[in-house]
């Protein structure tokens, strides 16, 4: 079986995206529409939850948002003026349904319903004390943590509770949360995972890109500040700073891959910081070259600051099909990497007898590379030089992002000559973490660097209590199959 | 829309079967085919939980036990040497999946499915204390307080936890529990709801009725006695008494109605013992007619009786068709009676000119009757004198069946001979709950009662601490819809 | 892989029902509720097409009415006043939704829907006609040949056409046809298959069996005479015989099993001719014995005779499951005769130590019979008599009933006392073809037999042109899957 | 509702495409590949007929290639070493299975299958005369014309059959047929619709475009010539050209947008055309603008082109989604826009302060001209020039496009002023013909167009038989809804 699925590119896989709205009419169809935009951030399922001033109404399915969320009588049950959103991709193969989110729960404090970005590093250490008290666990996902904090908790409001639950966990987080009386959007003290905060109306909106405001037509207000939970409600909106004040530690890679080229992050377009990327790496690893391809989508950006850098023609000398399908059964093993044929092709016309730049945003099993490298020179080129608009891929991401274990991470295994040889490209350059940096108008603080670079540098910035215990937790192997 | 579903035919429903088996390779298709012969007990849903040494496997699926559990995939999914299985019937319209039994909770003390046949007198007043504790229900099922009374006891085990948990719970239980290291049956001290226990070759079985023994072949070894808490495992099985000690009330539906005919009951056949109903119906109230005529097919055994007692001859004047379907559109008003006919249609030839008595198990809402009477009557039925197997349903039933409102129970708004005027029989008697004693080869102790027969009488066996809140109860409101 | 497939019972197999109403509002719902009574007549596909006046509509579907038809978007679509419907059982195998009637083409005369029970004998001979003249087939249906010969006839109307076409066909045909501008049922000049007609307020209808008349609330008015085609449109009826007289020889199967019991054949009413038939059988081949055990349902009249004739008690044996699935997993092979005992299961309680009477309606390959004397006998039975309410099926049926091939037919292959010795009957007794006859008031005319009983007989009243050629053909072969 | 499917984007549709494979193992599943290769030519339905060498095999599907024919079952069941297959956009609201191709049919010949891009313009006249002769349609498809055709001629092989059929018909048709002992494959003698031919080891393979040879890894051998029949069976290759010769008119949209970039025309890169079609573009009309902004994707390479030629920046103002689902439920009516910016968004940062040259292949309606134009506006841009890549779309297609009727047609209604002012761009350009024919290479021949440009020019190639009469047809109009 052969896949075509437009994720299983060799990227790492941002794990979800969240949105809330607070007093809008038709509040749930304005989050189908915020959860299409943010569709990038997990394609494995999607969920709403919904209030209408008296019930909350729920519906979750696995699955993309359109053909899910865009159907009457769907949106007609999560009726209300308040919802909250979440889309998701799986983090350890369970895909079952009882995953997806928002979770909700019955508090004696009222309904409370959470979605959340990021992944908490003490989950399974708090996972057992609560088990060990008596609470019951229904998924494997971290932020049922958060939920049974919350309903254990003695503090008498559910905002105080949520405050004391978000005191006890380490790691990254972005959270909206729907109670009965008012919507709450939350981001960690290192502000790991974005958060933005827009005005639609008179209603007040949250989403992890800014690009899910343009689709409805909202204002983008500011981002949510690390460390920073705010409460919306019909009396207006407060802001609280209930921890402790940290340095911000923003995920870079947003920057590089995640977010969508037409949102906003931090500040700053995401588009115009890849094409920064390209032209840095331009000047930081030239060639001499008939064309700058970028492989697509998400190379594109890159290679545009890399054409304009270096005067060399961009040419899209790989055509990427709109009709990406899961897999198929292959006929004949001489029918050489289907997979990547499905899903790109090579524009042979333009390609024979040239020699090439190929721009990627990033390496990660590098097996994708290998197969568009041999592409290019199945189509004619004589020459493949691979550029790569980040640094070297080499630790696992434990803050909300899924990547493989670090022995299948190329840059973990050799150096970048190696890299190039696997890749069999004439030549192969990444650009130095520093020159990311300057992409981004910084200057990178090696002692105490700006953003949380761990996928590249090692350098994290919490604690990671449950590190060594991930795989052989055992009460999270007792059901192993449920649908 | 006109109905046909086999169910909607005013009687009063089982809401639950339960199956457990221990010991015997194939434990998940034992318990499908097990509760496929429990599927009378239940339609709305089925769920099988196995364990296979190491870990739990589930699936649970609205809709009957063929058509989800005789499908390949799933069987071999659930694998393992011990399995439980519940099949069951709606209780308050909430038809969520989330409903389905078994549960099922990962504790401190190992992975933990429970299947439960009966209702928690005292749920609701539990429930909300364990939410007030930081509990979080994930259904709206009575069930879910036994778990989370267990999750939360500190006793060393789980069978001891169990234990402690039905000592705090009040009404009808009987229950199959499923461990890492055993299976649990247990009936609650009045054994309100039955529970047999069996053996297949090596194996232990236990059901709600015997017919679930006989369709794997498994050999009746005696029922679980009222508070006997059984625990099988690899050693062997232990039997334990651990609650006080109370006189049995068995429930006398069972006979009436909800067991199926070829169910031995607390050692008695079914069958026979509707046969004597009829023979008793027959004596006490005879009546001059040319044919016994059954409503198909529940009425049968008893109508069996009746004409063997009385001498006049049994026919089949309503046939019954073996295709029932949900609903059908009626084209126009005139078409009388659709509903009844597309389930049962008048055998005119037979019926016409003659007087007939005409045989059904119970009357709940009289509305059945009252249509059967007239199909009758339009096809040429001289006289139709209506004879019920059991007394007048007066009161609802707080122990596991669902019933109408009592507003709704027809019995319990008129005399016999409003009913007969109602229904519009030439006459109408239903058997005496003395005479039901007598057919079950009793003498009714009216001070004691020996069964429960609340439904006739009034006379609860247990305390009823949630009566009066069912209906308003907060919590169980706040999410009111959710896929 | 077990199956408790109602129809897996070892019976000969109906292949249709089919049902038409010309002049009622509603048209498509009363046709569904006819199909719906007529569902034991086949169970694999149903169809229904409607006419408005304007425009036909049509649908078509694999499995039950009910589940289909009985849905609002489906029935608001097949709009109009006019509507014939069909439900099929598959006769090759080909269980493809192109097979499924009515069959609709447009003619250059118009529109032109049919519904076709019965089997032509000559359909394969003039297919190759047809296909060699430039027609294509759609389907494997002998049905379409009739439609080819309607839509190549050069006579001008379409009722001519039709005319025409049914002259050059041979074998069993009981058909309703929708036209623009009229509705037409006819049946074969030999009357082998039923059709009766009657009327609903101003509507005339058609159908297959009186108790689709009786579900819709329509008086019976008389059957459609062998050879006699009706004309039914806005101007009223006309009746026609145009094709050259013969003997009518009905099909003496509908009495013996395929009609509902509740239904008039021939002018008789088919639960007397049973019980008839059980009473003839108690005079032909009485016993000694406890107890008449009916082989539910199918079985229940023919024992209700033997019981009143002999004296010897009716009683319920033998259980069946209201839940029928289609297969179960055998979890291992000591499970005996599971198949068996997941639709029937044995009332043991009453049958041990008992000498019993099993009465059923026929014997085809004796498998069931087989199990259940088995089954009979593991519950305690002292001796099992097998009485049979039919002679012996020893010839296969080329008239539109599912025969298994002759080689499959046990009374084919062995004599009376062999059959008892195969099924492991203490005794077994068929009634005479004579006696048969007897109970449906006549005398049989061995030289030129009453009815159609060639399945017993071998006497077929039509030639057999397509005989020796049916499993050869090439053309059928070609397009073997098709979805 | 509000929709975001890639198709509803004002875009000309491309009917169909097809494709055939003879002599390959897994013949199936390479047709799937290269089904899917084509699928932007037809994304409504997919179908497969396979044949085995002895029987043919066929499956059809409404939906996409992937998701339908990338199932094991699916592919499994279609086994053989020959296949033909089909993708196919609906031309007249018609959407129903029996519409989707290949059709096939039993003839006395053998089984005929028939994949067809194009259109008859004398369709329903023969159809006419068929129903007249007998035949009978079980589609509303012009393809099944042809296999009434092949059916009803006396000739005596199923190729001359074929020959003859042709000969009668009247229009555009690229077909691939599967036949007993051959594949056949066939352009009219106009070779309006593209079909090329290669070889994948020693089989042989025929496709609408080039990039279905890319994806399975066959070479592309030559375009199948205006005219020419070839047949392939096991003895190898035959060409013919049985037809009047005739001056070649083959489509030239195709060039502007059918086709995908990666594929070969008439052996020219698609790629460089549409870029040679930018840089005449710029040169007919150029603009002083900050950036060169494509309508993703189909306007990327003419906006390469643009920008290569006028030194203008190419930048990517709009960003387009990956995720488009079919319609989403507008909240409020104060959502602009919404349909088109889920599929679009622009790059606000880009965009603002900024004048733009907004490069797109082609207008029809305007509809979404206007809202991008609108959407730059909104995302501050200070200019917005709109330059389209083919001359304005004038006249409806006949040969196998769905074009609106003429009357929405925005270049029917008004000049290119108007239309500037209706799409409210500050500037509106369309290339003109002659310069489409010099991007091509050519210099337009107005007596004798080198191309069918009939869309741009009205010059139509052939006769148009139906032209009057495709509407009130009243034969397809008597069954209007079926399933």
């Amino acid at each position: 079986m052969l896949t075509t699925n437009p994720f299983d590119d060799d990227k790492l896989k941002e794990e979800c995206g969240v949105f809330g709205v607070w007093g809008a009419d038709g509040a749930s169809s304005i989050a189908a529409l915020g959860l299409h935009a943010l569709q990038h951030r997990g394609q494995e399922a999607a969920g709403i939850v919904s209030h209408d001033g008296l019930s909350f109404h729920a519906h979750r399915a696995m699955g993309h948002v359109a053909g899910n969320f865009d159907q009457d009588e769907v949106i007609r049950k999560l009726s209300g003026h308040a919802a909250i959103g979440h889309v998701r991709y799986s983090t350890t193969g369970e895909t079952a349904l009882r995953n997806v989110q928002p979770l909700y729960a019955e508090l004696s404090t009222g309904g409370f319903a959470v979605a959340h970005n990021g992944n908490l590093s003490n989950a399974l250490t708090l996972r057992d004390k609560l088990i060990q008290r008596g609470s019951i666990f229904q998924s494997t996902s971290d932020t049922e943590v958060i939920i049974h904090l919350v309903a254990t908790s003695t503090k008498p409001t559910a905002v105080d509770r949520l405050t004391e639950a978000l005191k006890k966990v380490e790691g990254a987080y972005s959270l909206v949360c729907l109670l009965d009386d008012g919507l709450v959007a939350c981001r960690d003290p290192l502000g790991v995972r974005p958060l933005v905060m827009g005005k639609y109306n008179d209603a007040t909106v949250f989403a992890s890109e800014s690009v899910a405001l343009d689709v409805i037509g909202a204002r983008y207000i500011r981002d949510v500040e690390p460390g920073e939970l705010i409460i919306v409600n019909n009396d207006g909106m407060r802001s609280f700073h209930p921890f402790e004040k940290a340095k911000a530690r923003p995920c870079i890679f947003e920057h590089v891959y995640f977010s969508r080229p037409d949102s906003m992050v931090e500040g700053t377009s995401v588009y115009q910081t890849r094409k920064a990327i390209g032209a840095e790496l331009a000047r930081e690893a030239p060639v001499e070259a008939d064309l700058v391809v970028p492989v697509p989508d998400s190379g594109v950006p890159a290679a545009i600051g890399y054409s304009q850098e270096s005067g060399i023609p961009f040419e899209l000398g790989i055509i990427r099909s709109h009709y990406v399908g899961r897999t198929f059964i292959q006929p004949t093993q001489d029918i050489r990497h289907l997979g990547v044929k499905l899903k790109h092709n090579a524009n042979s016309a333009l390609v024979e007898g040239k020699s090439i730049v190929l721009v990627d945003d990033s390496v990660v099993r590098g097996t994708t590379s290998l197969r568009l490298v041999q592409m290019m020179r199945d189509a004619g080129a004589r020459e493949v030089h691979m550029r790569i608009a980040s640094p070297p891929t080499r630790y696992s991401c434990f803050y909300g992002v899924n990547t493989p274990d670090r022995a299948k991470l190329l840059a973990a295994q050799m150096g970048i000559e190696g890299m190039a040889d696997y890749i069999k490209a004439d030549s192969l350059a990444f650009i130095s973490l520093d020159g990311l940096y300057r992409a981004l108008g910084d200057k990178r603080d090696a002692a105490a660097p700006q953003r949380c670079d761990a996928c590249f540098s090692g350098d994290y910035p919490t604690t990671l209590t449950d590190r060594n215990r991930d795989k052989e937790h055992p009460e999270q192997l007792r059901l192993v199959s449920n649908d």
